[in-house]
């Protein structure tokens, strides 16, 4: 049996990182995915024996909390672990790392397994019974749980999109990161210049197909640094994210990057 | 001195492939400028030593011909080498090869190298001298040039968009594969469907910015597969691409797979 907990490296080449030289959220979360993707083909759960099997995985809710975003030109580990199972719902958690062995942030991460004739639920220890084996009872992740994000109550669209190509994956439906990017999209780029994404969640509600159009809906942040963003068809969400900010400290950012020389 | 020719893996996870489950061409793309720039930053001439001299690499012309896209879950290599330097411009060609060594297609990529305070182009040679020094003189690409695509007599654009954050890289200006995203978001579903891109084609001609409005005017084919986009700022084109579809021949595919097995 293959250890419990896994580890994958990514190379931050510098064309994939944002204006500040920095991965992007969406960046982190595509290398979240990949190493769940590679952490559960290696161990008999993955795409493939869920495919032969006719059902699929769903991602239903993800939390990302970063206190520090790599550099670009750096190489970043995310380790990864099935935290539980549940009957319909299985928890695994995300460790980001840098060459240096300093935390950058973690991720946890709520998924479903359906039918892909149903697309009903599946009782997932009785779809896959080996997954039980490697639920890690020895670590712990700092986000303990993700709430459920409210409806919003907004009248008007910051913005909205059509589904088109590059947003549909394997699964014929939107892929799940690129929600994300949609999302930050509302944002100034001056936003971006001045602070940084310190927690992102997001509640996946229902599947955005080709041609979709989606009305996304912002909530103004009452005096916070919180804002809510409803992803909607028509009147159901099709997801609900809440990100907070941090205002960047060019000092702590200094004294993090003499940490890693 | 290392060796002028280099390849690098990529792993073609299924959730990167599109609902056909086979890779992209922007995915294509990405792992083409990836090679490219671990090719270029290991032999002393890449984004840092260019950075460094208040210099950067400009993506001027590409184009990718492939005959067969990779299945998802495949391992693919992408090849590449410096075949020419002018004071101007440099060639750089790719191979992109299966694991069974079957090459799947080529790109041919055609660079310029701007001084960053001024924006204006720089003499290569002058610039980076080492670079003469990698010229593969022993290797030909089948794609022996990329033809300048003219600007369009089209009066109403197929569609538009906004650049925003997740567009815009390192180097605060929009990202050269993302114009091929938008470019390939004009296309209905059925189209995907039914046809592959045999050829790609792209010529990159002005700076898209963050908060720029780019329209996209499209040339219906004339009893052809083969369609031109203009991305226009205002008046003035900041791409051009040349699109050639070809109908997607199951028994091809089939006997394709199973020369793989």
């Amino acid at each position: 049996m293959l250890p419990k907990t896994a580890s994958f490296s990514f190379e931050l080449e510098s064309y994939l990182c944002d204006f500040n030289g920095r991965a992007t959220l969406p960046l982190i979360g595509t290398f979240i995915l990949q190493a769940a993707t590679n952490h559960a083909q290696k161990r008999g759960f993955g795409f493939d024996s869920m495919s032969a099997s006719g059902m699929a995985w769903v991602l239903s809710r993800l939390s990302i909390e970063m206190t520090e975003y790599p550099e670009h030109n750096s190489c970043i580990r995310v380790e990864t672990w099935v935290e539980a199972v549940a009957n319909y719902f299985t928890r695994r958690c995300f460790r980001i790392i840098n060459s240096n062995e300093i935390t950058l942030g973690h991720a946890l991460s709520i998924w479903a397994a359906i039918d892909l004739n149903t697309r009903q639920p599946v009782d997932i220890p009785t779809a896959c019974p080996e997954l039980k084996d490697y639920v890690e009872t020895d670590k712990s992740c700092p986000i303990s749980s993700i709430a459920r994000i409210p409806p919003l109550k907004e009248a008007n669209p910051a913005d909205a999109y059509i589904v088109r190509y590059s947003d549909i994956d394997i699964n014929r439906h939107m892929n799940s990161i690129k929600y994300i990017e949609h999302v930050l999209n509302l944002f100034d780029i001056e936003m971006f210049n001045q602070n940084q994404i310190r927690k992102f969640d997001i509640n996946y509600l229902a599947e955005g197909i080709f041609g979709d159009k989606i009305e996304l809906y912002m909530q103004p942040p009452a005096g916070t640094s919180e804002y809510l963003v409803d992803s909607r068809k028509g009147a159901d969400s099709v997801c609900r994210s809440r990100i907070i900010w941090q205002t960047i400290d060019p000092q702590a950012i200094r004294s993090a990057s003499s940490q890693q020389q």
